[in-house]
């Protein structure tokens, strides 16, 4: 076992089984309960993927409809959790704010025989998304607004928030898009972290607080943010493979390019690549300009290709959101994926309970209080 | 690696090192630091554990002192937390409150230069007890408590918040000794929880937060509060041989019993047991008859040892505590430990993401919404 500790972070290690994903099998591909992602980005809903994971199935026309009638129904929020958000400052981290609310859920509608996991699945999406928003308008405004969108999907319910407006049927296609491409991802960090927690038999909302936490973080979830600034850091493709280089040669590390179980390219990108160069607005052909500079300059050079991050970060810019937004973006469709890990992890359930490689003194004396020395 | 997955739940895997505890080597002991388990809860303060863990060596007398009197300082609540602490209702779950709190707090009080991690580190020990009890008596009876007690202890601040007394000395002592029980234990689930969480990138808060939720299940935090409705049922030792007889033929699992790492025994259990053996009132040597006759039964025919969860319910009953703060007590303790673990994967950061072995189906045909049959 000594290698598996020598590389690291239970990389190449098969921590558990799943049937809910598979990654970088099949010829590099990406499929959620076996339906490529090339098929369900061009052919399904968000609301069609959630259902699938959470479920395991497609949903039927009459299924489905009830499926969004019930993620309308969550779109409102306790007023306990107004009050809570009320308290968060402007200063927040957004993703601070979400784990906060999230947990905050679950005292107030806690799991039990009436709440159950599949409702708090469901719940959960639109919840999430309105609790943002509410903190959002609130910290910079002092409006409370009403979160309740009556959009009978999850893109139109976060544009319809976002602009205050009936969204626009181009972006929302776009952001559906983005959303199915981020629904799930296999033993990814926050979703292995997720299972850990629920393998102790806590309740729904734990694993999810702990997923949203784990998420935040920018070798995770937080790298479309920071790969967003980066690109907005060069006014040219020019100054962009310059300052690229420089990072490359002091050996910085590049947000938004590689991947841990990906080794020749990350099926996804291609999708919201094309997102993203759809843009027709003078920043945002700069931004699409700078980025392809630093994807051929991080591929001449390191032979990284660019991952699910990279050009979101474009693709959200240019759908209206700012940055601090984006890692947020991530937790309202991988949501879905979380639940199903968390149904899944109960279903067959064993502890997580690794061991640790002791690297620390042998047995020591102990030294009374006033014997120590500094 | 296919054995690992049969076996499951990482069980006997090494997902890194530490040099912070050691479980199970030299002759089946635990040792924090290398500091034997035994010595440290004869000759230690909870606080000087704290310490130890934090910041890797046992402090000097001022050192200590200077420590203390930034437990003292943690003791109040920013009003924001007080006030989201009012939203969350009397039948909240404790551990659901903590998690709350200390997601809150990130918001509040977030990491930054001048909020280092040993701040923070320090910090949550007493922010977390103030906040659990100023929940309680504002839900249960509308008081708005003053959570600084002043005590220079976190077993003195624990005591003194549950009677609202100055702590009584032998008590005090005798939950101190619970606290370094329970402060360490390498890589268990929750403290695997933070180190994933924290390895992505995520501010101090998350890994916590992450760590209270797992925690909070029955199978890993969850089980002293178990062991004691376990416990409770009996009214004689002859009902609960009686019972638990039962339960083994029905293949229940009796909580408190057996560990993934310990084999033999649990070094920890001669210490807590003491204290539970301590009692003097009519109630606490009716349940510790029941808990011994438990012990024997579920040894004879199931060799399996107590675990510190299992006696530590009647300790904590012995001083006063409801069965609903059982767990928050391990928290009180166990958060040196998350933070030390935090500060140690900070220092040598890998990400944390395991393969899954998939078992699902192989590439399906994506079926059209109207095609779909129920």
């Amino acid at each position: 076992m000594f290698d598996f500790v020598k590389r690291g972070g239970l990389a190449g290690v098969e921590a558990g089984e799943t049937a809910i994903c598979s990654v970088g099998h099949e010829a590099n591909n990406l499929t959620y309960r076996g339906y490529t992602i090339q098929d369900l980005v061009k052919f399904a809903s968000y609301e069609e993927v959630a259902y699938l994971l959470i479920y395991g199935k497609l949903p039927t026309a009459k299924i489905l409809n009830e499926f969004k009638q019930e993620l309308i129904k969550y779109q409102s929020l306790p007023p306990q959790i107004c009050n809570i958000l009320e308290q968060l400052p402007a200063t927040s981290s957004p993703m601070d704010v979400l784990r906060t609310s999230c947990s905050a859920l679950g005292n107030i509608r806690p799991e039990s025989a009436t709440n159950t996991q599949y409702a708090i699945a469901t719940a959960l999406i639109p919840f999430l998304v309105s609790s943002l928003f509410y903190w959002h308008y609130f910290t910079t405004s002092g409006k409370k607004i009403n979160t309740v969108t009556q959009q009978s999907t999850i893109a139109g319910h976060i544009l319809a928030l976002l602009t205050m407006q009936t969204p626009n049927e181009t972006m929302r296609q776009a952001l559906n898009a983005s959303l199915i491409l981020y629904a799930e991802h296999e033993f990814n960090a926050s979703t292995f972290a997720a299972r850990v927690c629920v393998a102790t038999g806590a309740d729904f909302y734990g694993p999810i607080t702990a997923a949203i936490a784990t998420l935040s973080g920018p070798l995770h979830g937080g790298a479309n943010e920071e790969a967003m600034h980066l690109i907005e850091k060069y006014a040219t493709p020019a100054a962009a493979i310059e300052g690229v280089r420089e990072m490359l040669r002091e050996k910085k590390l590049i947000m938004g390019f590689g991947h841990r179980v990906y080794k020749t390219s990350d099926p996804r990108t291609e999708f919201i690549k094309k997102i993203a160069a759809d843009v027709n607005t003078e920043r945002g052909k700069t931004l699409y300009a700078v980025a392809n500079a630093i994807e051929t300059e991080v591929w001449d050079t390191k032979k990284l290709f660019p991952n699910l991050d990279f050009y979101s970060a474009l693709a959200y810019d240019y759908l209206g959101f700012p940055k601090e937004m984006f890692t947020p973006l991530f937790v309202f469709a991988r949501v879905a994926g979380w639940s199903a890990h968390i149904i899944e992890q109960r279903a067959n359930n064993k502890l997580i309970r690794p061991n640790a490689a002791y690297i620390g003194p042998g047995v020591q004396k102990f030294i009374p209080l006033d014997e120590r020395k500094d």
